[in-house]
């Protein structure tokens, strides 16, 4: 469970990266419980007068968003997207991403990837040298078994993930997940060339070379890091 | 529409290849018009008492197995499968392999990578110099319209594929198929290496360094080649 500090934290960033969203664009909305607080800030600028299209990356965030009232497209309906904010569950120390602890990394990567501009916002429990947090790779059920033994063959530490039940925990595109256990992951674009091509795998959770701004949230206010 | 030729290769190889069966194995069984004689070949070996169990690589092909009494389990239930037989839509001089124009080459790729032997039959007429089959590629719905963009960007002649209604074909895996119409297809593992990170590509149906025993089926008897 986050400290009140971290809750306080992740409500402070999802409020100040608002600021950031302007009359017209179309906004990709990115999932998680850091995103739930800018969605919750989105809501009320939409219902002061702002004018956006926001492109949600859940279903989640989807039914969030249109609760209060914010107007939606997929990413199939749009020409472009001009700006994604979405949270992470790590950031390395070259500004390497890793996403999908929530289950929601296929979708985050499908609108990132079309997105003109991705920002991430995080509280500063994030931020780290090198990644020690499980990667996430979204499997094609068919198989999956003999895939974590492929997996496990190449040292790569997999477990797919069950729920409290027991039952294999299934995306927003009825697939699962499988968790990599590297601690620490030194290398993470030689671990994305590994995955890449292997039969079965959807997509993995690492989001390289591809975050423009990253806002993160300290005690003592936000810092605001321009990588590209 | 297959002329007479064509198809009594298709069925003359369909029921060679069952020779290659022995007691005790477990067989991958591909999918696919030649595939289908090969089951029907297979289900009277069953009937007769060879002794098997066969993965199956599509939902028609269990069907039609199921029906034949063709005991069968699926590929995270067995240890590994001993042979895998499948059709291919064509052969290079290289003995590459292009599959997926019934879309099935997801569950087909899923077995041949967990299979020890694969073997691979087909009528004359899918031997070729070069590629001129579209290469199908399975792509999650989510972002599919953009990612045809994207493909076409790159100039490889993308096509969603549709129905004779007009709908969206889907997979088993109730993905969609994009069609690339690359004609002639010069350097397949160079298509491959650019598709294999594209995020929303599920699985191409390039089907590279894979076989082991290929059999050709002429007017004058079946060719057995020995690829590795």
């Amino acid at each position: 469970m986050d400290s009140e500090a971290i809750k306080q934290q992740k409500a402070q960033v999802g409020q100040e990266a608002v600021q950031y969203i302007e009359d017209g664009m179309v906004v990709g909305i990115g999932s998680g419980s850091t995103m739930w607080y800018m969605v919750e800030a989105l809501g009320k600028r939409v219902h002061e007068g702002l004018n956006i299209v926001g492109v949600p990356t859940s279903k989640a965030t989807r039914k969030h968003a249109n609760e209060l009232g914010i107007p939606l497209k997929t990413v199939d309906e749009v020409d472009r997207i001009d700006l994604t904010i979405d949270g992470a569950d790590q950031i390395d120390e070259h500004y390497q991403g890793i996403k999908g602890g929530g289950a929601s990394h296929l979708m985050e990567k499908i609108v990132a990837t079309n997105s003109t501009k991705n920002m991430w916002i995080v509280d500063e429990s994030k931020m780290v040298t090198a990644f020690n947090y499980p990667v996430p790779v979204e499997v094609i059920p068919y198989g999956s078994t003999q895939l974590e033994r492929r997996l496990d063959r190449l040292d790569l530490q997999p477990k797919l993930r069950k729920n409290a039940a027991g039952e294999f925990v299934t995306t927003d595109s009825n697939n699962y997940i499988i968790d990599l256990y590297l601690d620490p992951l030194d290398d993470p674009k030689e671990l994305a060339h590994i995955l890449d091509p292997l039969v079965g795998v959807v997509e993995h959770g690492l989001f390289l070379d591809m975050v423009n701004t990253i806002i993160v949230q300290h005690a003592t206010g936000p810092e605001v890091i321009n990588v590209r």
